[in-house]
């Protein structure tokens, strides 16, 4: 219980289920002093609204943010940042429909048995609206960052079920990545994507896909020796979010194929500055940055829910077949891209932070 | 700062350098009345000891655990369990060589850059010794999670530089792991893997892999379902593990590779009992584990430490020729499975406890 | 920073400044399937309300407590509860002139000391308006303690400047404490109290005095031995409320007055139970609940808010003379009292969840 | 469970029973580069061995420190810092007698009831020996505190059993402190408490008494506003410690007897600085330091060990009269001074700690 908290120095806490009255997130240990407005935030949340473009669900949401505490007079008091956005309304009756189904992958049936019983409404507290509350704390993480540290974070879609872009994390920028629809900087690539994804979506289907989340510019020395070290607490970070199934730093997986005298990460004298002649460890090494470039890979799942039908039991045991109504997204992808840009941004916030308390 | 803690209900405390006088690990919320000795404990580190084939090294360490606390005639006390090992004598001098040097891929420079300077003897905090707190506290967690819950605990290398096994989660043994010097269950493919390492070995160079851990008997409900998703703990602590890279849960990131209406895991009433048809998932959904076999696959670069001769820089930025001596595993895998095994009895344990809180 | 969020297994978060849009709390750890209303909640509101006697502020202000989400059909989810509640409106004008004067024993200047600046109106976070989230969130805590366990915490003012009532721990209830509007039990005593409030008040002066709170049917087995002790963390609970400067467990420092011949509390059997011949412990030895009553004392210092003439500086450290306008509370106990009630509460159940953790 | 860890940033683990065979303390969050060695360490804890004086227990006790890990070539390492000590030889017969006798005010019943067991030699985990554990790591955090801040922790005894000194904690000085037996620098008031305590002696009893803790030099700004304010944690600290029943701070439960308008600290200015004209806070507003002195008292009730017959059960219920034997201190306090020394200065260490995290 009491698992509704993510970070230790910068803590956000998060509630609210997906079809009650609102989602609420509160952000501890923002230092004071930051100038900070809801268009700062809302800048992010658009990123992640739903409807951006026929690749993502068209169901109408509100993602208003409203500031209701920390901020005076547009600079941010050292206090808890409350962050708030109501639900709008909807009809229950869409949804009584799968009162007592359990859906295959989703968290129905596990909810079920943890508390007994659960809010089906748009999947309660499981439903991906909870990543609002990220993307809106992370919006100030991100901030934080780039304003007091310089550091940049950035994700992009580097594949959809098999489609991969031809991306260099050393040089991908903003721009690029937002670009396209998909969110996939490697124009050619996401062409095939898009089709991909409206093929999948007619065929009442979905599809998933690697992210690549990207920080730059972060000094070496963040991130601790042993259980805390940085590429843990981000693969714990990725793996928090709906549906991420991996997590992969650096060479990740693919360097398992290579022997260490072709994989070490070799250091060279650059006018004065030691730096890597390689980044196959992805910018960490003993859990500690060492100043290169961080990148690892984050594995979605397709969305589990599709039009298709799908044979399962209700929670009496009843098989019953469903079609999951409404509009989903048929790729994940492009809107999960803040949240992992806002998991990013809040783990090494949290983590620069700590290592600001060494003397 | 003080990241050297691990777990919130059951939580341990590691202490100690590779080549200090010794390492202990305090573990903190056993249960009182469980029968433990010095044999149990012992039984999980000889299986990470270092020469127990010519797969690993050969050095010389002592490894023996003593438990200073927490029990009282045979029984744990609800207090404290601290275990403590002497390191064995060695020759400071052997060292002395490195000291100045970054090491390709190791932690040498990382830690220069966060401390201000290290033990350099054998890597200090970050040599894989640290791993014998892990698997002396995790022995304590597997026990209490075969006697108090009936969970198994059980990982084995599934596949060595592309060398892969054919292994089913569902149904792999304890013996049959055990079987081989490498812990692959799949003869065959255990076989192959030596030869390779042995390849290596004699090259002096290094190969990584994957480690498959599983989690059997887990009732369905355990986990929390936003930030402290299981999958996220379990994620977290594996990449908290020397060398590890990457983490997939389920069908992972080869997932990504089919549709949604493929890859969902449906669910039938299996004599009144309601079970999935799939496993794609791994056993967890939104968190919360399902009852189903827990499966997940953590890939492990190859060893850093390799005899060839490598070009780096000393911390002048000097450049230097080096050979790293010693006897070091040409392949860390088959005695990271106990590590895996540990972190993830700890790790299920942990949300276990949290799950009892529940009234 | 991070410093919003009280308890570990039952936690909550609070956010909100006294004259900013609203103030919230987030209760993390709440079992599933609890009744829980507004009407729950808002009855120990009403209890801390300004302006429920003349012996408290007369300010208008919106307490009405609203349930954002974690409540579906009547009963909690499982899911964090957020409680949220509008400021009223106000007039910004009020605070202008206190807008740079470091009010004496108020947080004004160290406010700014840690922040650099602050919200000056009303005193911000610092305000006692921030209890609004403790008495709410701990209304929650008092029901589970009641429904789930059968324990009941109780708090009455037993002295308010010297005037001392007599009233005991043991035999003390609810209606009594609730018959007049000071909350204290013996009568006689609360009339004096009363009158000796009313001429504070009129001289524009405040006055403070001891709050004692009792805790029944609570097990023995309860709290940590060695930091985590059940009289520290109610020690660190009560010195977190505001105005809070003194605590002390059964005996206390009277208890020093005493040979330990005299004060030690010896054990007999009761009808086959064993229990204490006396209680100067409070109910608690080496950190555990022995299954006797709790009972302790919190001290509060009058109000900082007086009417009469005060000499400060201002934050160029120019002297000036202030009055504090508006209605203030010229004894703050009777509205203490609530608070009392939720810090103990929330203290209690978060022990006796984590005892719960014993297999 | 998992309640042996105090501190978050500079945070300390404890192991070890009384007569098992050792104790231990892990100390993590020190920061890299201290200089430290066993002396520094060694010097505290001979403050708090027994059999320094007749006034405390002449058992023989081994208290020496041993360094195992995290500090290298005389300077810290940043790794956490292990300090253990073996418990010399004793004779468990000693203790045969009590193994299940209830002793008054001691914490074998509780025990029981927690845990179903307990170790009875010598008290196990709540024996006074625990404290070896915290002198030992606060004389780490008072040595950081000294050399990285000019902060200076100091405690001494005010009064026993209704004896007090007249001390200002403004201009005490730790030789002023050390220069008698009981620890208390007004000298008359020293020698009334040392008869008094030999008297108790003689007659087989106790005494307790009262200790005040003084910080200065903390700079303003430290301690968090709302639940983790600054008196909050060293009201937890200090409730922590064995035999421990009150706190107060600044003006504390004596202010209940003042009106607001005579208790109040008003500012000034002098020569350029912001300071209070007095001190009735004890130093800290709103929860954070204000740059004056901090002081606060911690009331001890006798020791429960003593020499006269006392009438009790045993576990089974059955009426037992006992004489504990073996020496115990008459009077705790002198001893109890190093240990509120240390559980001061690790508190203030881990707020001064958060305090840095401000941008």
């Amino acid at each position: 219980m009491a698992g509704n908290s993510f970070g230790t120095l910068f803590r956000i806490t998060t509630a609210g289920e997906s079809h009650g009255e609102g989602i609420a997130v509160i952000v501890d240990g923002c230092p004071a002093g930051l100038c900070l407005s809801e268009e700062d935030i809302q800048s992010e949340l658009d990123r992640r609204r739903p409807g951006q473009s026929n690749l993502t669900t068209q169901r109408a949401e509100t993602d208003k943010v409203h500031i209701m505490s920390g901020v005076f007079e547009g600079k941010t008091l050292g206090t808890p940042i409350m962050l708030l956005c109501y639900n709008g309304d909807f009809r229950s009756a869409d949804y009584e429909e799968l009162k007592n189904v359990y859906r295959p992958s989703h968290a129905d049936f596990s909810y079920d048995m943890k508390y007994g019983f659960r809010d089906y409404r748009g999947g309660g507290r499981s439903s991906a609206r909870e990543t609002w509350a990220r993307v809106a704390a992370g919006a100030i993480a991100k901030k934080i960052l780039r304003e007091k540290f310089g550091v940049q974070v950035l994700s992009y879609v580097e594949s959809v079920k098999g489609i991969k872009g031809n991306i260099d994390p050393e040089s991908v920028n903003f721009d690029d990545i937002e670009k396209n629809q998909i969110r996939c900087p490697d124009e050619a690539a996401a062409e095939k994507m898009i089709s991909l994804i409206n093929e999948a979506h007619s065929a009442g289907d979905s599809v998933g896909g690697v992210i690549t989340g990207v920080v730059k510019n972060l000094p070496a020395g963040v991130g601790e020796p042993v259980f805390d070290k940085l590429e843990a607490e981000l693969a714990r970070a990725m793996l928090s979010i709906n549906a991420a199934k991996g997590f992969e730093i650096g060479a990740g997986f693919d360097g398992c194929n290579y022997f260490g005298s072709e994989l070490n990460d070799s250091f060279r004298n650059q006018d004065g500055k030691i730096v890597q002649n390689t980044n196959n460890s992805g910018g960490i090494l003993g859990g500690i940055s060492t100043g290169a470039t961080i990148y690892f890979r984050v594995a979605f799942k397709p969305t589990a829910s599709i039009a298709k039908e799908q044979e399962t039991v209700d929670k009496n045991g009843n098989p019953v077949t469903i079609q999951i109504k409404g509009r989903h997204d048929p790729c994940i992808l492009p809107r999960a891209v803040p949240v992992v840009d806002a998991m990013t941004a809040i783990t090494v916030l949290d983590s620069l932070l700590r290592q600001k308390v060494n003397i």
